[in-house]
């Protein structure tokens, strides 16, 4: 089946195998650095190959777990596949997968959430142990070893680094037209001999086209041929398309108010409909030369760098449609004269992101009437994700924007809450909460004062008499009234206020 | 009285005036950038003329009241006395003053909480309305009209530039050797025009020593000759030592491990009893050459300086025991050789902070098993001083420790608590939790890892089978295992048990 087209370097070539081969190189308890970023450039062979040789240990009764550190979310046949098999004993830094989410949950998987900047440093300093394997997917072996990376990069060059032995996915799906795009910077140290990182703008290019990896770490090689999992798109909703409107009217106001450029700054966007749905929304709008400093790029910035609307777009994963990511890979060529892709620890970096001024927006499961921001847990026990980038945006943007809907299941939760039953984003890094109702600036608020605008801009108005009394008996018992709360209701009040509505409905 | 001998400048010497001429020229409603942080370099007269200006306004039946930026904290002779007037409407980023706190908590006085390093950027991107006067202490005016800082920096430089009048206080108390010792950055822009702050020691200089202003804007000079008030030091006590000595057995290891260089990295610490018990510490520990990269040059740095463990020290305030300050003052121009005095945008920033890998060491008033740390609200409703710096450091250190004495109140509360009231540094942002009962490493745990050896490590005693219980009924009960919380006991818990307890022992 091979014929090893794209493995030119001759050591590398002789190191080609199954993937059930490279799977045996893998120790119970080993951590292994996989590839792999929002469903993009995973291995495709190895784990799954992983997960059966864990099964057959499971089903001999010997024990066998390993720990998984990726750059974010992979796929089924990573995270899935393992956690079916009970194979994944700790995991991080960020995940989406639903068995994995299930075994988290349940307890049975432990499960570490770290700001995706931080992870590669994380690793470096020694703070996560030791790194025994790297997996990783890329599209070519050169000549000389050097390797050209895939759809993602994540923390690749960390885990090529930083790992004893290293196997490489070599997945020929890819499109070689995107060899260029890549910069990956190598100028990162440990204190004390760090030094600044040069990007001063969103297409700044800093680093090398190409992994450089120590090839006697090289234990094996294996070739693949297939696409990433890509999620489907989802058209934009009522609501989505209510929230973008609401921060375009937000972006225009602040642009004729002279607080931002008539360029804007760099856009830095989750996922998700909502996501995708401010970024259709700015095809119609005024902005030109539109840039974006981000985790991914997906399908509403490749509509925007297609309609002449963006200029630039840095990234460190490509996330699209499974038809986006066809046309994405066809025209690959053309695509990397306006998109990099960096290492997640320079394209979510404290320092670029400041210093570029991004605006920021990301989606979030709660927040409460003071501006605290829940991005990870379902009634402050179950995770649902992870924190992801969302708090190295934040903390460091120009304008800090969270979205959601204003209620959940069908209306019978409010997004806007008394108190968030966690906190990933304090008050301290909330400019702009907005919902299909509308939109709060909470910039320079005390907290009493974000607390009117978030009630009466952002709940919807099935909670809105709810949160007023909730607010208004606080600010009357309450035994401070910087951030006045009844401690002993902040979390109960609302489902009961919403429990006794409906039996008086129902009654 | 005056010989005007520190005012050079002919036109700001012909602006030479009271301090009741300069607070009429303060309009009703106006927001007021006055310079001081953690009680130094407040400007001394203008504020208490402000005030009697103001208290004899509202004994005329006339409303008036100010918005108040500063720094940090202040000095009853700024904060203190115009909350004792009523005369603060609004006020950021951080106080500590007993008066201006009852008034925040009271629902008199509107208070916004800011990372310090953010403040100067909000004002410049316009994020909180309009500075209209800027009162600011300096130690003399050249010929040329540049002005010579003080005692702290703060956001001096941003209130010059940005508000429309300026009030400049010149206080002669102040021995100028101390001229040099200052670094103003006038390299900051707003985005797209952001470059990298280029430093990358602690003792780099990268400004200028004196302020530049628009002698145009000036519309009085006054006078002053006093110390700033300054807080006397107190011994450490047994706690704080304990500590200081968990910390240092800590960061041995650490170099033991290869973790740490042996020449550490520079230090970062909170002010109080504490802090300067760790640094005290350090005065007889193994490690040389020290550095520090923090808000506020206090006393244990500066015995650090004088016994030559400590290389250099780069602050944005100096806030010492009144004998300190004096030896301090007198001995200016042999402290600027190991001591530089930046703008707080510097001290405080983000990309600085990561580039030198800080080790960070802040206080909490509560940390949860979870790791999550509340370091601002008393109950989760009050404010005590406000956040400080200690995001901006926390979030970016090389080591994030947070340190507390295990109770408080004699023992009737513990600081170890199932869930914190409110939070200002997530589980995200926290290495290490240190009390005098011993340190919890959170580095790389899931949130059920950290709470065992947070419980187990950090909890006084008393309180430990109270928090054993809760831990072990929430990972029975709780709905989500990752961070297993029972939410309708999580803040009472732990009072109650303590009820128990105590009317267990009274029968």
């Amino acid at each position: 089946m091979s014929n090893a087209a794209r493995i030119l370097n001759p050591t590398l070539r002789s190191k080609i195998m199954s993937a059930a081969e490279a799977a045996a190189l893998i120790p119970p308890g080993a951590n292994v650095g996989m590839s792999g970023f929002t469903g993009a450039g995973y291995p495709k062979a190895v784990p799954l190959a992983l997960a059966q040789r864990i099964e057959a240990a499971h089903a001999r009764g010997e024990p066998f777990r390993v720990g998984v550190w990726t750059g974010a979310s992979t796929a089924p046949e990573l995270d899935g596949a393992l956690a079916k098999v009970n194979g994944c004993a700790m995991r991080l830094p960020y995940q989406s997968d639903p068995i994995c989410r299930k075994q988290i949950n349940s307890g049975e998987m432990e499960y570490t959430d770290i700001h995706l900047s931080h992870v590669a440093q994380y690793a470096w300093f020694g703070f996560l142990g030791k790194l025994d394997v790297a997996v990783v997917e890329v599209a070519a072996v050169l000549e000389d070893g050097r390797l050209v990376p895939a759809n993602s990069i994540g923390n690749n060059k960390t885990w090529l680094d930083q790992a004893d032995k290293i196997i490489l996915e070599v997945n020929s799906w890819v499109n070689l037209g995107l060899d260029g795009m890549h910069d990956i910077y190598y100028g990162t140290r440990r204190p004390p001999d760090r030094r600044p990182v040069p990007i001063n703008n969103p297409g700044d290019r800093i680093g090398d086209r190409y992994y450089n990896v120590d090839l006697s770490k090289v234990v094996g090689v294996i070739e693949t041929n297939s696409a990433d999992r890509n999620t489907p798109f989802t058209p934009a909703d009522v609501n989505s398309k209510r929230i973008a409107g609401h921060i375009l009217e937000f972006l225009e106001h602040e642009v004729k108010r002279g607080r931002l450029p008539r360029g804007m700054l760099p856009l830095q966007s989750g996922v998700g409909n909502v996501a995708n749905a401010v970024l259709s929304g700015l095809i119609d709008g005024p902005f030109e030369d539109l840039t974006s400093y981000t985790e991914v790029l997906q399908d509403g910035m490749l509509d925007l760098i297609k309609a002449g609307k963006m200029r630039f777009a840095s990234a460190t994963a490509v996330s699209l449609s499974p038809e986006a990511a066809l046309e994405f890979n066809q025209n690959a060529a053309e695509f990397k004269k306006s998109v990099i892709l960096r290492p997640q620890e320079i394209s979510n970096h404290p320092e670029v992101i400041r210093r570029l001024g991004i605006i920021a927006m990301n989606g979030l499961i709660e927040a409460d009437i003071y501006g605290n921001v829940n991005s990870t847990h379902i009634a402050g026990t179950s995770i649902m994700n992870g924190i992801g980038g969302s708090g190295d945006f934040a903390r460091n943007a120009f304008l800090s924007i969270f979205m959601t809907p204003s209620t959940a299941k069908n209306g019978a939760i409010s997004c806007i809450v008394p108190m968030v039953t966690h906190v990933d984003h304090t008050e301290h890094d909330v400019h702009v909460i907005v919902t299909e109702q509308g939109l709060a600036d909470l910039r320079g608020l005390s907290p009493k004062q974000r607390a009117k605008v978030v009630i009466e801009n952002c709940a919807h108005p099935d909670y809105k008499p709810a949160l007023h009394e909730y607010f208004s008996r606080a600010l009357e018992s309450s035994p401070g009234r910087h951030t006045p709360h009844l401690l002993n209701e902040a979390f109960s009040f609302l489902p009961e206020w919403r429990a006794n509505q409906m039996k008086s409905a129902a009654e």
